[in-house]
């Protein structure tokens, strides 16, 4: 029943033997450079304490909300596959969970899961038949051994993946226990943290009070003044920095910035502290701190990205009994003229601070990014985005971006994402098509091959490497 | 003058060869495949009487909007073109009204009638000369002399159409007599009715108190009171059902949903039947009246379609001197991620509720509705809808939905036509342009041509059955 | 360090052959058809004076925002490029200037300027090598020399750029002497100028006051009577027609229309010249007077293009250092169904009035656009706009309208440039693309091409004559 498996050289080339031929040389100069993975969602822990991963399950499925939500749009309920609630771990039996994601493979066709997918399955396990009902256990099993084996632990993962460095993402009250770990360890893995305060800027979110505490004791600060609270930040900015870290990151439900004078600044932050802003005085207040974020970076020179525009936990049902992040965050039309125009008319002209944006909403793209990434100097576009980091996707964005705002404007890739062993997956998927899309240009003489040929290595290398400010040798 | 008038084989099929040669393969294994159409506006009375058509014009032209539309906005007055006004029907010679079409046929070009019309000149009625000045009076002696013929009987045409079943749209106060007619006559073409009650649901339709009032009578029920109200709902459903309907259809203004408390609903139904339901107020009734729908689909099963987003009647002009459906419906920008959390939130992890939304605003694709499909159980996303049942349309619709969505949260075609005879070429375009969609996935080996084939067949037949829950054999 | 430069003969076309093929034949047909440049911003005191431009930065950079923006974006200050401030000219040396600018050229790798200078270079100059630092003052001096000659002053290159007709772009309260010194000098180069009402139509334009006092000096009218006003814009609208102006131009934030009882509009006006008017008041004036500019169109004739949805002067800091038109320019989401309404309900079942609409929200067309320009017999859709005037904007432009508006509801293509050398290279890539859509159109067998052929042809020279009303020969 099951069939072959393998991954075309090809694959993502159009079938156009000019384009593609075209496209083969470009990326073949690419394809062996290092991964730079300056936003992503990775454990530190995994580096820190280099534990072998247990199963393909718990490895692959479970956490991967891009999985489990297709399979939940099918019926499918997310205690049999693996997934957590609030009650606690799930019950499931991971190779029963396995089966039943093995069964409904097909779903995935046609999406970029499916590439990813197909790429650890022959690339870093070295699968030959296609993933089905039938071989379910034959994936389970040999997942299960390899895992096992000093060469699929993090750190070698890691090394093989040639990735030169990786951020993580962590929180202002995180102890960065795990980071401090991995440095003392002498391994010479470059992994990063990056500064997301959301937790103690959105006076809505449901931890805001106790993460306001927890950042009082863990700076020492007086978090209930203004001036403490701003302290609070610079301190943790500071020690964020000094274990690698050369951006923060900011995911609020809109792109509002403000202005705001210290005695207004000082007034809505006693509100929010006191409990009592509403809607409209949360959203400012978020607003506010992203321009105080911006002028702490002209200080720190930490590189600052916007992550705005999904309405988080949609499904009230499932966010009851799940919590967050189960695949119910759904884009929302985002504005960015007016939203950061306070930021960009105060900072916005100062080349010393680098700002990178990204979307949810693709409409976006030109209408408002690439006019404001094209014009501002602080401004550059982030690649497309969680629903977008796929081949039609980041091909939307460059079709999109690029007459306006260059190549030059945007930031490379990064992979966004918590599913370790599916960043060189995404990392390839971006060479080719940004391989793609130069050698369409080069094929209809809108661009010279060379030039085609220093813009996709800028694109896969120098380009990130430069926007996140991170150090230019290992 | 004339000039030679064939439909290539491989229309619609890119230029490039090995993408034909994939679209071709795959096209010839859904081509002859049963016309599936659970969505349409077809009129019952054809198929319960069989009487002929009567001519060109009044067949293919005065009830076409797509053909009017486009023939008014370039000066061409409606009254010249068959179409009837407030006033009665047109006084236009038929034949002058076809005359005046075909030397304007030129403003089809590159539009998706140029495509339906050339099908049905060429397949339905076997010309070999395109439509124009010179040819006009051919085709309207021809069509003529055809339609008198009993091969060109609606049920012949159906049976030659090859349709499994198709469903027409009836009012909650229609009496449904053709389709008891069509049941009661012995043919065996399945033609089912869908149950489609704005009238009685739309406090601001113009129709809204006579329909009310009919509604009454037709149910024996005191609409006058909510539980009354809602019982002449169920018991107009359950005999729609049993005239075949498998579903339901509701186009409102706005997606908006609202999951009101009985005693609300009560309060409000009050103020909407006493006529003093402000604009807000009738968008909440509506609102509310989607969940209750989804509610009693709970209870009866059929499958819910939402079609929302159209500003009907823009031209107020022409509205008052030739009414409805005139052309002159423009769409909006649509809101689904607000608008349908109500229902969602309440009803859309019960994978027994079959929610099939559409839109006419494009931007929605990617941004909310294959992000909301790809979670919720109960919701599917319904085919390219009007202004984009199209070529371009329709192949958008699968770049922008398939790699968040994948291709099992849609539900295949559905035409959504009252024009009968170019039901069979609308599924054409459609089998084609799926075909080369998974075909370009195919040479760019993002996916198996046995993966292809299985989900071209899906599309084309298995998915709409399954979705509209319809028989599996007639 | 520098290499060669050429143009490719099929740049644009893609590289599938039997789509190229197509698209060289159709281009062929249309290459060498006269330029029809009915909407622009060239200086008429260019072909007045005739005097020599002066050297390449002042003719090429300085002027030009594509460019100047771009390398803003950055980190380059205006004042280093030529630009000038509030302060007065820029005391960069031009050379210097230059110098910046080829040294950055890379930065507009795939984007239109590209294109355009590349095509200027090659064309218009004749340079073979690329300009890069190490080309910099060969091209500077090459330019300057050329410039000297009498085949490079304004009216040599019009006649050489084979423009049959070039509208320029005045305010009300402009003398038009420019255009009187052209038409006085005999020389037979079709230069009219077009009526461009904003600065006495938008009480929130910096310099209405001023410009309403003007305009009543100029008028010799009363133009703080409401009658007044309105016969001070019949006044110059017929000043304008009789030098050759044949439309109006309307650069509104949005593209709000409003149909006010002559009391009403009369109580507004009144408001608005007190100074009183807030910002909705300001909104319905502008609003108002849309509707009052087409009534005026009925009479005089005068073709009415609405050009909104630009939130000017986003970047308030460079704004007080620079003044307007500095590249700080950016696209709003923009509405066109419910605020055309009131215009289009109005007047727009009239086909004696022409109103063209143009757009920089990309999202607009299929939704908004072609649906109402595909109704209504007055309006027209002007082609892809200012970010959108490129390959891949011009081809979304198609993709998106033609198969709900057509072809012919469409006005071809203008150039809306101030750049006099870009304008052959604007009108070729309108024209390239253009065939090219139309040749994957027949490729895909939808079209046949002797209809491709007609239409590129009325897309390239036809359709902008009649939908601007020029005058059949010079």
């Amino acid at each position: 029943m099951a069939q072959q498996l393998d991954l075309h050289d090809d694959r993502l080339f159009p079938a156009d033997p000019t384009i593609r031929g075209i496209a083969r040389r470009l990326y073949a100069s690419v394809r062996d450079l290092p991964i730079i993975s300056p936003h992503g969602h990775t454990d530190p822990q995994w580096f820190a304490s280099n534990a072998p991963f247990t199963d393909a399950t718990a490895l692959l499925l479970a956490p991967d909300h891009y999985l489990y939500r297709m399979l939940y749009s099918q019926g499918i309920s997310l205690d049999r596959l693996g997934v957590g609630s609030r009650q606690g771990p799930s019950s499931a039996d991971p190779r029963e969970a396995w089966r039943l994601f093995a069964k409904h493979f097909y779903l995935f066709r046609g999406t970029p899961s499916w590439l990813w997918l197909n790429h650890v399955f022959t690339q870093v396990f070295g699968f030959t038949q296609r993933l089905d009902e039938s071989t379910a256990d034959e994936y389970f099993d040999a997942i299960g051994a390899k895992l096992a084996s000093p060469e699929f632990r993090p750190r070698a993962l890691f090394e093989r993946f040639n990735i030169e460095v990786i951020a993580t993402t962590e929180s202002p009250i995180d102890t960065l226990e795990h980071h401090e770990t991995i440095r003392r360890s002498g391994w010479r893995g470059q992994v990063i943290t990056a500064y997301r305060p959301d937790a103690v800027i959105d006076p809505e979110h449901e931890v805001f009070p106790d993460a306001l505490k927890r950042f009082g004791e863990i700076t020492g600060e007086d978090v209930h003044s203004w001036q403490g609270y701003l302290r609070a930040h610079r301190a943790r900015r500071a020690a964020f920095a000094k274990l690698g870290a050369t951006s923060t990151d900011h995911g609020h439900i809109t792109a509002a910035t403000a202005d705001l004078s210290p005695a207004e600044s000082e007034r809505l932050f006693a509100r929010v502290i006191a409990g009592d802003a509403n809607a409209n005085e949360a959203e400012l207040f978020r607003a506010a701190m992203l321009v105080e974020m911006a002028k702490m970076s002209l200080d720190d020179g930490l590189v600052m990205q916007i992550h705005p525009g999904s309405f988080r936990n949609h499904n009230r049902w499932l966010f009851d009994r799940y919590g967050r992040d189960k695949g119910a965050d759904i884009p929302l039309p985002t504005n960015y003229v007016h939203a950061l125009q306070p930021l960009l008319s105060r900072l916005g002209n100062n080349s010393r601070l680098s700002i990178i944006v990204f979307t949810l909403d693709e409409t976006s793209y030109s209408r408002e990014l690439a006019p404001l990434a094209g014009h501002y100097p602080a401004l550059k576009l982030g690649p497309a985005w969680w629903f977008h980091d796929s081949p039609e996707g980041m091909m939307r964005f460059r079709e999109y971006t690029t007459e306006t705002a260059g190549f030059y404007n945007t930031v490379g890739f990064n992979d966004d994402t918590r599913a370790f062993l599916s960043i060189p997956a995404r990392h390839d998927v971006a060479r080719r098509i940004d391989s793609v899309f130069l050698a369409r240009l080069v094929a209809e003489h809108r661009m010279f091959e060379d030039e085609a040929a220093e813009v996709v290595r800028d694109l896969a290398y120098r380009l990130p490497k430069e926007a996140y400010r991170l150090p230019t040798s290992a």
